[in-house]
């Protein structure tokens, strides 16, 4: 593996200096290459549903899995869609001249070596690589064993491109060794690797961040809280909080926990058993929200845990300060919604608690890179340095400082 | 120690919420305290004074660490100096409008619970603590065995200060056990500490990185090299060579090693020989070096050696791309610098050289959070993530988005 990482990060040297021009049209070989290859990628990925079936994976876990013509045209267009962004590096971020006169450029730069553990669909492979490769970084990428065929495959299709382009092969690669023992070796490498981002289950993410010598940028759970104010538009309300669960239970930005007002919970609560019951949606309240609504009782346990899964836990508290107090204790800093008219509560709201992403009427289903504008994401950080919150090409980069004088000593 | 961060963690609520005027008054308050408190200050320093002596340190590390009235007044001064400076927290860091019409706003926010390990002199203990304060952090600081009682009279100062204004005394403190194994038990304490900024020798540096389960961004050694290329004005070549090095040959953003361009060589290397003699510093050399002036022969070791000491080696090479390649391969991502007047040598220099600073015609001593304008500094990131070179104030903080709608909700 160290001979890999050696000639991974020397790769890095590479592609930290290709002109914009060129990556875009290496990326548009990529897609095309993608194309070129669907018959061989549906034909490993064929492999890989025989075997899921075989281990008796969900059926939604197969599904996710599947790959088809369109799903493959689908991810050559994302790539071509991540070729057209603007490209990230070489960005000047701040200047300035000192007294002495030195002319100070904060650049924004590649990374270096990216390593990406994911557990997901084959076309966060693609994605992935695209965005790297657009930030001038090298990716050494790990994806869940069940795809391990179709992952090959398209990465096969990219060496192809890179190829062509007479680049070094390093660019874009699988990690060799993806047993646990070889991810466990990889995440000790800091002297090749510069960042390892960790996308998936709780217990890789805590397994990555425990054990590795390199800078981790994790991809953590949302316990995610709607806070429903006694000045509230209770229309917008309702549709935000059905949307923020129900749109997709499963994602880490979606709903888990929805606080009330209590000044508001007589005439709220029925509206929002309602509109969840024709959603579907399994209701557990707390004791004041039981004497409005007949719904399951909430446990302790119901308020710090990420569903994943249409489910909603419901709780009516005094005023803001409490709603606050709940989401500092129970939250996990991802994604926290304020629903009000009022302008102070809403500043106190956004401003006091600490979380990636805060929002005043609207849903938090909105933290994503593509609906924050990024084009694509890496996923979505749940750090507090570097990245934080949805994390796109800009976010692949780090920066240096350019200092450009005349002859300045130090005095 | 658990307890004791809790109330840490619970601290940095309060100050991640403080008014910039409010912030200002009570470092101003930290200044007087230390004023107030000199005579305690000096008295417990005197005990570290008497226990170096006594464990025979040397008398540089004395120097370092003994306090008088005016080395008290200049740390009340610091604190004041970053009391005056712009508040980091609130910055508006970008902005923008996605099309369904949320507008989004990328904030400065605090990091939260900092801690620093450090092995320096006392004072960083309050320019350290003021700031964290000023960018609205709690820090929790562990300074080096031989200052102890002096950090402690220091600590107690500003604790008077942050009660004045009844403010959480976890606002700033010392870690109490601070012992290795405290160190080793505070460094895997990810729930409640935010980042870890280890500042000291090799040591100190790789035990935290190896097993803090917190971020860490580390201030570890620099070898730094200055390029005289052929196109050189040679005066300022000498000038700068001589004070990149001798100015504070312990300094990380010091010269280690000087390359020299083979065309510039016999009418540099003389100059060079007779500027450092008169420095007292010790030249050693490659072979080519050694055809033209007569120093001590350089080792494959003293390419990687950061000396932190008035020694300097030089090699000749054969052209920039040589200058480039000696710099990846021994080079530490410091401070790097280019002496030229080609603008597109310097170009090519310090767009493809990896590294926190490049310079062009100017000396690698400037890598400093001071002479980059950034007031104070907490030290120099040799970390690609998040911050990276001098840290200031303004790397003291992360971000968050606000998101402003008016009920959308995600498709």
């Amino acid at each position: 593996m160290e001979q890999f990482l050696i000639e991974a990060k020397e790769a890095a040297r590479t592609t930290a200096t290709l002109k914009p021009y060129f990556k875009t049209a290496v990326l548009m070989e990529f897609a095309h290459a993608i194309r070129r290859f669907s018959a061989d990628i549906i034909e490993a990925n064929a492999l890989d549903l025989k075997s899921a079936k075989e281990n008796n994976l969900s059926y939604a876990m197969i599904e996710r899995l599947m790959l088809n013509e369109k799903r493959i045209e689908d991810m050559a267009k994302a790539v071509e869609e991540i070729a057209a962004l603007r490209d990230p590096v070489g960005r000047i971020l701040d200047g300035w001249v000192v007294p002495n006169g030195l002319r100070i450029e904060k650049v924004a730069t590649p990374i270096g070596v990216v390593g990406i553990i994911y557990e997901s669909r084959p076309n966060v492979t693609s994605d992935t690589a695209a965005l790297c490769f657009k930030s001038g970084n090298v990716c050494v990428l790990k994806g869940g064993k069940e795809a391990q065929n179709s992952n090959e495959a398209i990465v096969a299709a990219i060496k192809e491109a890179l190829q062509k382009f007479d680049l070094p092969l390093h660019a874009v690669s699988l990690l060799p060794d993806s047993t646990r023992e070889g991810v466990a070796k990889f995440i000790k490498m800091d002297k090749y690797v510069d960042v390892i981002v960790p996308r998936g289950g709780e217990s890789l993410i805590s397994f990555v961040t425990k054990n590795s010598a390199i800078p981790v940028i994790k991809h953590d759970k949302g316990v995610c809280h709607t806070y429903v104010d006694s000045e509230a538009d209770l229309e917008k309300a309702v549709n935000i909080a059905v949307n923020a669960k129900c749109s997709k239970p499963s994602a880490c930005n979606a709903l888990e926990t929805l606080l009330v007002h209590k000044d508001v919970a007589k005439v709220l609560l029925p509206k929002i058993h309602t509109a969840f019951k024709e959603a579907g949606t399994e209701l557990r309240g707390c004791e004041k929200t039981l004497q409005i609504i007949d719904i399951k009782e909430a446990t302790e346990e119901d308020y710090s845990t990420e569903y994943l899964d249409n489910i909603l836990t419901i709780k009516v508290v005094e005023d803001l300060d409490e709603a606050i107090a709940h989401i500092a204790q129970y939250g996990t800093s991802h994604s926290e919604a304020i629903i009000t008219e009022n302008y102070t509560k809403a500043e106190k709201f956004m401003n006091s608690i600490d979380a990636a992403c805060l929002y005043l009427n609207a849903s938090s289903r909105f933290t994503d890179g593509g609906e924050f504008g990024f084009g694509a994401e890496v996923g979505i950080s749940t750090n507090k340095l570097h990245a934080r919150g949805p994390m796109g090409i800009n976010e692949l980069t780090t920066y240096k400082y350019k200092v450009y004088g005349e002859g300045q000593i130090r005095p």
